[in-house]
């Protein structure tokens, strides 16, 4: 359009002018304005693309002129001449769309150059090397980039000459400089048939015309069509002087953070490169020196450094990365961006500058990622060289151990109580290895999913484990596992990291675990700004009080068949599944009370003040058994060797047992309150357990929340059975022991019915609680056992889930169920509690949505609290500022 | 209130007066009005009761009179007197409220009696027995409904009378009876300390006053509040005179159906006993004789009871059931109501009555128990004396057979070659099984749900089978099986019966099945008037053809796994899974191809010109090897009696092939579409099987309307995937054979967040069907195999299930997830064709929640067909008369 301005020198623009000059012009425009150190340039802008792509690939009317007197300015500032062969000044190139866009044509560097302007750069302290150097780059690029030459011809140009792309800088004389130089011209004319344009002018018109035609190259449009990009945003072109840091040993270039990227220290951090050109940097051979040696080898740029630190973190309010080029003791800025770090590090700086004031506690909180907060909870092995990684198998509880491998969980204990540190290795594990388990530091398994009995477990007791390791060949009987062409034998040393999956041969290097001062002040902030509790998933006492310690407001889950598992209950348990009679039966539910009671005890004690929600018996009872198999193995074996006839018969009998409570798929099998239903005297007992450790603690001064939690509920007839059992119990224990305590009755929502029902449950409910584990498995039909480390991977591999949905809520299908259900819900009772204690709980994407449809809070492991405190208050921060932009429209 | 008429003569109220005058009462009031010989009576209204019950406990003005008044009618009418002592006039007083309801008074006969009436009623031929008898009768009734004594003291008394209690009738002596009737008034008199009332007036208050109390005892109040009947309906009490069946041999008692009940013949049929009263026939030790010897004893009465037979049809009609009284060659008629009648009966009646005109055909239809229609499509036991029922199993499988018993599969396949019915009996049975079961007339476990291999393979074949038979203790290598303390050895005779789940002892008489020919003319007339579509699930070609002749219009459901376990093919397909290369796997399924295609192109041929729903492969892998523990045993039992190693270390591999395999959960593992996904090479040997079937039958001028099924989809992108694979080859046969066919590509909707995102899948799917077992299981949490036989019976007997869900659509949790479906599905796509071939698809309550959310059709298995076309036109016809109602509203 006649009279519109295409054009624009740094300092007219602003880093508000992304969609016209791109994200780099506008951060150049940017630079310049607060005062940084820029080479000096101008942005020609989208809107020239646009207009010379639609008018028949032209420059619109008046463009030329205006690049030509943007020039004039820049010859100006620099005092140098473009075209002229003394003092030349040189042009770098670039594209700069407004988003990212793949295909768009790529950097041409030192435009404006030929033979005689390269004499006139071989005046300059790099003399006639440097100024070759220069020309040979800029005719490789300029050839690729604006002429449409393949670069492949001019690499074998650059092969041919002996140590060539062993170290282009130092490795090459003179000479062969020349040579290469005369062989690309060469080469482009002969490629394009045409003579290699000498004018500078001709060269930056034809690169601004390639960046242009780019904009439509079909790279580019297949991006923008699947990325959903208009065709109609354009690409802007910078044309910025060049300058040099391969001048001589004043020179120099680098890149440097504004902190200490992996502490988050408040320092200049980075490293520097004497004479090369900017590019050189990641490909050198030579090594950079930290940017600290500046401090004495040029004062004055380190004191330039200091002050655009700080020019850039008050301008961008986060750490920056930073390009540079020293250009005969002078600092230039190339490029800055948003500086990656550490979480370690990115936790620190967010607190610190918060605390100056630099930016809000909001931004601080927002501006930690919360998924990898974790990482500073648990043990972890310290990356160090020499590690030999020698299998990789699921990250199924987070953690570090190293230790002796031992096979045998008998083996395993005895080697615990003599100090030994064990790693138990098994195919997988039941319910009998759990003293092998309790003995271990950590537990390596090849099968089984997340979910599976060792994952489980070790999950529960905070222990590291890595399963479904597929890779290991056990052999119990040798006593040693392989791994490829390597032998492991008992006793022999390994490592196993369960947050990354990683089992390393021999003991490797583990790091402790701490919470920072500056993680605790982003986590205080955040509790004045959630809305979502955050509780911890809880099973024994020790659990509580970390929970306690983590942040955790009550606990929301408290499993009370991990407390039947203990070794020294599941005979009690087994000897109550398997009696004869009602009587046989209570003798072993009688043993048991004062156990669970116990263990309530404690908990409710850690927990003084804050809710606790026990979940009555859930598992189905086979999974307190042997394994049929093993048994039927077992009896095969002793009939055959003439084993005792009275074992066998005890075997045959168990086994029979064991088969008739078997089921084809436990998952929906007899369990949850169908056990409550048909063995009502199970809960009973557990109910009795709870409200007597309520009525000890409430004669000690505690204040006990407990909630008891009926699960698998489909139908509002299970609850109210149980529910009345519950009542039942509680009268009989208060009239008992004329104590008085408040408790709540509510459900687990963790079945599709019964989230389509949630408003007939309201009504008996005073409480839900989303168990969107067994929520996901049922809703998708996915068993998480059968699926994780099968065909899942395939699953997400070809993007048919977006996540695993037992990692990540699926918001979709589960999501729909749960507003349903708080829908449903509060319309019949609108102070409904309702929380989430599946393990999507502590995953930060679901812990937003979460707080989108109104829970009251999530429930996690303890570890995950802080993850959970962090996310809940961005999710919060969130949507205040959406609310924010909506009220402004 | 004054001046409100409180009591009706029978002729002066109709059938429509239910509320005022109670059930019992209408129908007498009815017929009377249509002419029948009912004892004359009257009634006093529910509003008297009410008045009675809200004034203290005192008659409304003026009811007293209004009785009287009516007792004179009645005396008028009979030419007696009540009170007379010649020619006296007894009445019988009951209740009768609006419904049904429990606790109300109970009859008194005999009323008006006291020692000088019964001197006059000895007059009569019967004599003083006959008097005393009444009187006796009397004075039981009326101390317990109206003084309110407890009868057990009653009893007593008759029980210390030697021989009393077992033929009161006829083995007391009138010396007997005189004691008897003395020691009750006594009696009475001691119990409630005042005499007894000898006036026939105070008789009738008092009896009518019992009455009215009673409407609220504390049973009948109950029943209200749980039935939400309100208690402002009250009870009726009807007065009507007494006729006797026990004054001599012209008299007599015993009821009649006005058509033959079993078959449905228009005959009258029914029984008589001659000198008894009405309450005897049920508890007399002489037998009663058919009402045909009247024909002869007493013509005239004969002929009264064909003209009260077509009287009561045409008022009726309907069948009617029919209590009579024979006083002195006269008959009367007490009471009448809808008969009951076998399904053969009802079929029949049905159809002749709306062929002669005297009903509509959509009463004829709805007349019709659908539920009961399949009895007659199964061959059955025919009910005979001395069947010798030694146990009972799971109806698994419909259909009854005889034959020996045989517990090996493969001793049962040579048996059966050699003509022998074979049983076969085993604790469960194994896809390794199946040419036993092939070669067997029945199966019989002992362990194993209804969704067990053996239930389903057997229903798919059309077998009998009888399931879950725990009492059977099997011993194979006794080859025998005991029952208590029988023992059936391999060879002796056995006969099952599948629809009832009876074993018998010995070869029971066994019925073949007939669709009769007044079932057909139902049908035919259901099939103009439904709007469901029905279909079949089978999988065979003679199962597409049974079910074209029992009226499918279509296949809904054809299974492709059951053509995998055919003995002739399991081979392959186990190559095929245990390959350990992709060429392995693609020779086997080449070898796979050409037989698929051959079953496919004999069932596209049966189903000439309707569509054919194929589903793709859907059971995992490991369904067609051999079971792990099993073959564990076999390995250990190898080693240690040093088998041969080679075989071990097959079997071990094998073994490790089957663990790799085998699921925690099968139901939510690696299977369905999931299977396509990971093994796209059999969805598409299958996919090309069937396209190359439709290409030969195409050219062969067949039309072939087949459904490419896509099972367990959770998300479109799945569906996207294998959809693109079915076109691919659908695209190459249609190239490749230069044939061309329609067809449609669909999903199956059984996992509930399909349902929930159907909108989305009816993007790509041109068809869905509801998979209503697996939607069942996922939306409840519910493994059919694990709960039928196990806790689900505690369920439904403790109605926390108002059904068996897997039998009657759970319309609260399942439907609602079908309804979402269906608006979801035809939000996107308005003419979606939605149906259901899930086990509920043949449950006529399901078909009519499917016709009323508009469903297009349901699919059940063929000998479900003729049932399903019924419910489907009743849902019809029911709908559109509800909005007929509604219309006049």
């Amino acid at each position: 359009m006649a009279g519109e301005k295409y054009v624009y020198l740094f300092e007219e623009g602003n880093s508000g002018m992304k969609d016209l000059l791109g994200v780099k012009g506008a951060s150049l425009a940017g630079m310049t304005n607060i005062g940084l150190p820029v080479p000096p340039g101008l942005v020609i802008t989208t809107r020239a693309c646009l207009e010379f792509n639609s008018g028949g690939a032209k420059f619109p009317a008046g463009l030329e002129d205006q690049i030509l007197g943007g020039i004039e300015a820049i010859e100006k500032k620099t005092g140098k001449i473009f075209g002229g062969p003394e003092n030349p000044l040189l042009f770098s190139i670039r594209s700069g769309t407004p988003v990212f866009i793949p295909g768009i044509a790529d950097t041409v560097l030192n435009l404006g150059m030929n033979g005689r302007i390269a004499e006139g750069l071989a005046k300059e302290p790099g003399g006639w090397h440097f100024a070759l150097d220069c020309y040979l780059r800029f005719l490789y690029m300029f050839s690729e980039v604006a002429l449409g030459c393949d670069h492949r011809k001019f690499d074998e140009i650059l092969q041919a000459k002996t140590r060539i792309g062993n170290n282009p800088d130092g490795g090459l004389s003179t000479g062969d400089l020349k040579d290469i130089v005369r062989a690309f011209r060469k080469l482009a004319e002969s490629e394009t048939g045409r003579p290699f344009p000498r004018d500078p002018r001709v060269q930056l018109f034809s690169a601004v015309r390639a960046v242009f035609n780019s904009w439509n190259s079909r790279r580019a449009k297949l991006y923008r069509k699947i990325n959903l990009i208009p065709d109609s945003m354009g690409t802007a072109v910078i044309v910025q002087a060049m300058v040099f840091g391969n001048m001589g040993r004043d020179c120099g270039t680098g890149m440097v953070f504004t902190r200490n990227p992996a502490t988050g220290a408040d320092e200049l951090y980075g490293e520097y490169l004497a004479n090369t050109q900017g590019d050189d940097v990641p490909t050198a051979n030579r090594s950079p020196r930290p940017i600290g040696v500046l401090k004495t080898e040029m004062p004055g740029v380190y004191r330039q450094f200091q002050e655009v630190r700080r020019l850039l973190e008050r301008h961008h309010l986060n750490m920056q990365h930073v390009d540079f080029v020293i250009e005969k003791r002078k600092l230039y800025i190339l490029h800055t961006r948003n500086g990656k770090s550490t979480i370690r590090a990115a936790v620190k700086i967010a607190a610190d500058m918060a605390g100056s004031g630099m930016i809000t506690r909001e931004e601080a909180i927002v501006r930690v990622d919360a998924a990898q907060v974790d990482q500073l909870l648990h043990k972890r092995i310290k990356p160090s060289p020499g590690l030999k990684v020698i299998a990789l198998g699921l990250p199924a509880s987070p953690g570090a151990a190293s230790g002796k491998v031992f096979f045998d969980p008998g083996e395993a204990e005895k080697a615990g109580r003599q100090g030994e540190r064990v790693i138990l290795v098994r195919t997988e594990t039941m319910p009998d290895d759990l003293n092998g388990i309790i003995a271990a530091r950590g537990i390596l398994t090849s099968r089984g999913g997340m979910a599976s009995h060792a994952a489980v477990v070790a999950r529960a007791m905070g222990k590291p484990c890595v399963c479904g390791c597929e890779a290991l060949g056990i052999d119990y009987r040798a006593g040693q596992f392989t791994v490829g062409r390597l032998t492991i034998k008992e006793g022999d040393y390994i490592s196993i990291d369960g947050s990354t999956g990683q089992v390393i041969l021999g003991e490797a290097p583990i790091v402790d675990p701490e919470l920072s001062e500056e993680l605790n002040q982003i986590l205080r902030w955040c509790d004045e700004i959630r809305a979502l509790q955050v509780r911890a998933n809880a099973d024994t006492p020790g659990d509580a009080e970390k929970a306690r310690i983590l942040g955790a407001e009550g606990i929301g889950l408290a499993r009370t068949e991990h407390m039947f598992i203990a070794p020294d209950r599941l005979p009690i348990v087994r000897e109550m599944i398997l009696a004869d009679t009602a009587e046989d039966r209570a003798r072993a539910l009688k043993r048991l009370l004062p156990i669970q009671r116990d263990d309530f005890y404690h908990i409710f004690k850690a927990m003084n003040g804050f809710p606790v929600t026990i979940r009555l018996l859930d598992p189905p009872l086979h999974e307190f058994l042997p394994n049929a198999g093993d048994l039927a193995v077992e009896i095969t074996r002793l009939r055959l060797s003439g084993g005792p006839l009275e074992e066998i018969r005890a075997k045959e009998k168990l086994l029979r047992r064991v088969r008739q409570l078997s089921e084809s798929n436990p998952m929906l099998g007899h369990r949850g309150c169908r056990l409550g239903i048909t063995h009502p005297e199970i809960y009973a007992m557990q109910v009795r357990a709870i409200f007597e450790a309520c009525a000890s603690l409430a004669g000690e001064g505690y204040k006990v929340l407990p909630e008891v939690e009926i699960p698998l509920v489909v139908d509002v007839r299970e609850f109210v059975q149980l529910s009345e059992l519950v009542h039942r119990v509680a009268d009989a224990v208060m009239s008992e022991t004329g104590a008085s305590f408040q408790y709540m009755v509510g459900t687990m929502i963790e079945l599709p019915r019964a989230a389509l029902l949630a408003d007939e449950l309201a009504e008996e409910a005073e409480f839900f609680s989303f168990g969107t584990n067994d929520l996901t498995q049922t809703a998708l039909g996915l068993s998480r056992d059968d699926a994780e480390g099968k065909f899942m991977n395939l699953y997400l591999e070809k993007k048919i889930l977006p996540h695993n949905p037992f990692e990540v809520l699926d918001r979709k299908g589960v999501g729909r169920l749960m507003k349903i259900t708080v829908e449903l819900g509060r319309k019949t009772r609108p102070d409904l509690i309702i929380g989430i204690c599946g393990e999507q709980g502590g995953d930060p994407r679901s812990i937003e949505f979460c707080h989108r449809i109104g829970l009251d809070y999530v429930s996690c492991s303890p570890y995950r609290v802080p993850k959970a405190r962090l996310a809940a208050a961005q999710a919060a921060i969130r949507q205040n500022s959406e609310s924010r932009i909506q009220n402004l429209e």
